[in-house]
């Protein structure tokens, strides 16, 4: 226990963590304080976030980045797991897909581009594993195919239309899960040698003892899920108050929040010049929403939700969608890094935030 | 001739050649038992397929991988435009479109993705000449816009559109064909070291004498085209037995058969490690259809046809056709493959595979 | 001044500068006399373009290629701003906005098309920077993002539409505008290493002393544009008599003449195998029309024009930008070059030629 506790004193972002326990307080006593809870639960997934960070990096610290990235994606996309659940139980599919969108938009762009962003201001020129990087663009580009398509061929919303975007849907999600397995049987098992990292930044902290790594990694994953349900309950009034769209909450807000855990992550690798944590963690987990969490809710749909839901999304999400993936590939392509690049990715993340933030209601 | 017949006794594929004269009595006998005629004809076009392959690579032996590539492409796409011919005589436009779409995208994903997982099973990484596969992906890439610019700049469906259209058929066919003549021309002259291969694999088998080989090349494409014939006629009706939209025949049961000499030759080099075989036949193919084929078709539609065929494709086809292109020009970029990049490309092709299985009739 | 003399006394091409006072004196006398205007102006033009380039080549001996390439983008885009301004203040936005996509697309399609062209029939095989032309390439994706995003969001034209296009425009040029000038910090400052040439040709000519350089360029670009004031009145009468319509006019014959100053140079350059000056121009001219030009003449419409102009595009011209952005990418991405990459650049722009010149004049 006590190199969490000598992090906890030493680290101070980690002492708001004492809002964990006011949030679920608050939460019990003013369930109606929308703002209010927004504000705190916000509060309570920063440190809990950074802890989450640290645990991950002594972990991937023992099984190399690859597979430290991949772990980190996996507990990290918990909470847009618990999120989406939530709202699929409650028949809000609008919310799920726009929160599914929107999380595999962010986490392209926005922690991707923010990683080379943060990284370039530090180290001149930065280098990065690109065979991972080419596997992850190659899985959602494939992803944004399997999206792209029940839009591309129908127009219609008949009745013969809507039984067939159903089926397909359900084939599809099929399709998207035994990429994923396949994907992770190539990175972990035939193909390991290849996903090793490009080169490593010496390390100035020790990393936790395994044992101490792993039982943080679940407990904070637990912690982090149940704020996170407060969050998504208030999120979309204490919008309104601050005059967002309901486009921009379920894209940007929810997104950016719900993967609060893994950007701090991503942003610390990239700042210890290990490029290659926070390539793998933003692209892994985005290709993991859109391969394993996309899927897996379209299934489960037809288990808890109140009516079987498709992977049609709204057309301008998926133009998004697409533009997001070809960027990602454009600029993983030579596995080299400068600032700028960071800024580019970003400005396009700005062009589809400004877009949302615009937008009229009722288009969406 | 006793290679050819030692070929025969040791390759219990080719015994199947039994069913070449079966089909021609059949379809004599009873024009009218599709489904006969159907799996008769499969079941002679796979042996003859083999046997295309085990010469066509003799003459590759002698000829380089680029070259015979080249060669291979261009007689096994005559089974393409026979089909193709036979249905533009009958003034059947939407099936020779559809046949054509079809190929290239079954040429670009299928055989190429089928090509590195089979080659990947058996080899570890496998490397090829990115330069060739650069030149038939501009290629490709080329085409595809030409096909789709008539789709992007027109809606309506007016008499001025109309003749627009064709106007711009003729002009666009007019410019691939001299953009293929320009391509061979650097491929095979001015720039003919730039398409070496990447390295050689050790051959087992002797290859046949040249003469030998080019005998059972010329002999073999006209019984391949005559049993093509059979079954263009059987497989509408064969299919609906089997309940397959027509759109789903048009696209992946005509192309896959059709294609099925290339796919033996380049299946077979992958296996032998000699991947440069397999791109080249897979993107050579898919470029020479949508370069050489498709436009001497338009041409060829103002003195065969009933009425002038112009380039414009079914919107989702050119979807298909320019995702194709941006799979092939992804995976083929930097000269290397392993199994899963063949899973990825398969993934796409099976994406759309099921997509038109799926798809209600009327759409298309 | 001698350097001068003697390069007019040597350069037959430089005698038509005889046309510069003619045209101005034509213009004075016969203002309607449009075809005669048209021809005397582009007539008086190549002179002034070639005298641009000589003197664009001697400041980039000083100061290195990938500076001098910016500078030369800057300063011949003069030429596209003042045609553009006359056109902005006339309230003439359609012919604003074709002239800038077609600027872009003429660019990056025909100017580095045809340099990879001409320096490929006289260089077997020309290597380049290719960070630079990544670095151009990238910022171009962005610019295409940030006009397409408008189009694939919004459909309908109510008023809110309208506001929210209008709005959105605002926002999308101070982004472009922020990221043309961080793209200049970078490629000027902070990583200028990254973008030195690949090689330098050896130089026959000695190049002028700077200061004549610099006043040469000075007063060469301010008769361009005199000139070009009265290429723009009397091109779109000229060109209805040779039949063309408006929309080939707006995005391919203004966008040639306008950019024949940059051409001469990046023609000049790929000659003499100086291709990182080609492509810096082609690139960095259509990337600074793109996120400099674009946005400036948005935010100029508040101040100068008759009502605000919005980002939005004719959607084909989104998609010919789009594919130009694409195909620049695509081929410029391994450094090296041949000539029939210029050719398959080439055929691209010759489909959107094509296309424009026999589409019906409503549709556009």
């Amino acid at each position: 226990m006590s190199p969490l506790l000598k992090e906890i004193r030493h680290n101070p972002l980690l002492w708001l963590l004492a809002f964990v326990p006011v949030v679920f307080a608050a939460a019990k006593l003013r369930p109606d304080a929308h703002t209010l809870l927004f504000v705190l639960s916000v509060l309570a997934i920063v440190p809990l976030a950074t802890l989450l960070s640290h645990a991950t990096e002594s972990v991937a610290a023992k099984t190399g980045d690859a597979a430290g990235g991949l772990l980190n994606a996996t507990l990290g996309n918990l909470t847009e797991l618990v999120i989406a659940l939530t709202a699929l139980r409650a028949g809000e599919y609008m919310l799920v897909k726009a929160s599914i969108a929107g999380a595999i938009v962010t986490n392209t762009l926005f922690m991707l581009g923010a990683s080379f962003l943060l990284g370039g201001l530090k180290h001149h020129v930065q280098e990065f594993n690109r065979v991972s990087a080419r596997m992850q663009a190659g899985l959602l580009f494939l992803a944004t195919v399997a999206l792209l398509i029940p839009s591309a061929v129908t127009t219609a919303d008949s009745a013969t239309q809507v039984a067939f975007t159903q089926q397909l849907s359900v084939g599809l999600a099929v399709l998207l899960i035994v990429a994923y397995a396949l994907g992770m049987l190539f990175s972990l098992k035939t193909h390991r040698e290849l996903f090793a990292s490009a080169e490593h930044a010496d390390e100035g902290e020790a990393p936790w003892p395994i044992g101490l790594a792993l039982a943080t990694l679940a407990g904070v994953t637990v912690l982090v899920a149940l704020v996170s349900e407060i969050f998504v309950e208030s999120v979309q009034q204490a919008a309104e108050t601050f005059g967002m769209t309901p486009a921009f909450v379920g894209f940007i807000v929810v997104a950016l929040v719900g993967g609060a855990a893994e950007m701090a992550s991503a942003f610390s690798g990239a700042r210890k010049n290990r490029l290659d944590l926070s390539v793998g963690i933003a692209l892994g987990s985005a290709s993991q929403i859109a391969l394993f969490v996309a899927p897996v809710l379209v299934l489960l749909s037809y288990v808890i939700g109140p009516a079987p839901m498709s992977l049609q999304l709204w057309p301008g999400a998926v133009v998004m969608m697409l533009i997001a993936t070809l960027t990602a590939a454009l600029v993983t392509n030579n596995g080299r890094s400068a600032w700028f690049v960071g800024v580019l990715v970003l400005m396009v993340y700005l062009v589809f935030a400004m877009t949302l933030y615009l937008l009229p209601p009722r288009v969406h």
